[in-house]
């Protein structure tokens, strides 16, 4: 029975996250759906990234947080359009949670969307928002036995960020360790080390991002859906 | 009828709680449920923690992971009996597995059990195992935002152990912001200040510790439940 309940949790939520995709994608937004451990970084490292790409792409974000508006009150001092989505005690967002936060936005001119998920490394993993890409903060501090440790968000992210590394050198932090067991996971995945606080490394991560955009934007006017 | 069953499910785990709190209480164990974020160091402290005080009293662990055996291959060398409990994917124990991983030990003479949770900052708060008292590991590196982010671990939690100070020069974390933020939360809890890596502040947090055993064995011999 519990099993069956997931089951069907998990398929109502892979509706959901169906309508919000195809929405987002008739838009020809880029969606990220951003996931980590709470303190790996992920509101920083999105302060920074709006600071270098936010001028060249419209960026639109949405806050998950089980409580608080702090991170959303950081996004918006940065002037892009933000949205707090407090779970109230729920571990992970879901694709309703996030379709109603959708409605929030005005979305005609973005490019951009980053969804920045509950701080868990376990249950966000498993709930399809209605993203393109999962994208995973790692902060070095957390150690580098995660990825055996807490598999499925390693396996299901295109990218993991390796956050912190201006804490390298105070830490036993085994870089090699760490890539060899999350390639095992998942062998396409891409690295970015990086620090949000020194800035060191965000140049790659933005560039492969601004590669996203605009492989996104080209669907869109091959598709001649936007600005037709 | 979500909200019934999240009840229904609490209401089990309530139910198999006070099984095993009567089961170890009998048995003049004092049990801690320890819980933090993946990598806030909960088995490094575990480690140093059994140093210290595995030669006074004898400890038993519980090892709880999603996956992988690590944790317990790394306690399992400090001479002491652990069990693990691997989730498969679920982000938390329950009093269930708990009590199933209990009847793989040895209980008769230990003094002291210590239940390392799974690394989530969210979820394992809502599941009483049985335990006296729930402890939490807080990293520096996770910032002093986490007590008004994550309250319920943060308001259940006896005692927080402040881990990693080693990394307080390298980070930009306001200590009386993190206390003064738990104690809205929870005024009467106490804070250890620890590095687990250089054993700093691990004399006080065992010394609490070493208390909390010796009245747990008051009490045992009081009722004469044991040894008698």
């Amino acid at each position: 029975m519990k099993v069956k309940l997931v089951a069907d949790i998990l398929d109502a939520n892979s509706q959901l996250a169906r309508q919000n995709r195809q929405m987002l994608s008739e838009k020809g937004i880029l969606t990220l759906n951003l996931m980590g451990s709470p303190g790996a970084g992920k509101t920083t490292l999105l302060e920074q990234t709006i600071d270098v790409i936010g001028k060249a792409f419209k960026i639109a974000i949405i806050e998950g947080d089980i409580f608080t508006t702090r991170d959303a009150d950081r996004i918006s001092q940065k002037g892009v359009q933000v949205v707090q989505i407090n779970t109230g005690g729920a571990c992970h967002l879901d694709a309703g949670i996030t379709g109603r936060a959708l409605q929030k936005l005005e979305l005609d001119a973005v490019d951009l969307l980053i969804i920045e998920n509950v701080g868990n490394l376990v249950c966000p993993a498993e709930f399809d928002l209605g993203e393109d890409v999962k994208v995973m903060v790692a902060s070095i501090a957390e150690g580098d036995d995660k990825p055996a440790k807490y598999p499925l968000m390693y396996s299901e992210s295109s990218a993991v960020i390796m956050n912190k590394v201006d804490l390298l050198p105070y830490t036993d932090f085994d870089m090699g360790r760490f890539i060899s067991d999350t390639r095992k996971l998942n062998p396409d995945v891409r690295f970015f080390p990086v620090s949000a606080v020194t800035g060191e490394g965000l140049e790659n991560w933005s560039n492969w991002l601004k590669e996203l955009i605009k492989n996104k934007v080209r669907q869109r006017y091959a598709r001649g859906t936007k600005g037709a």
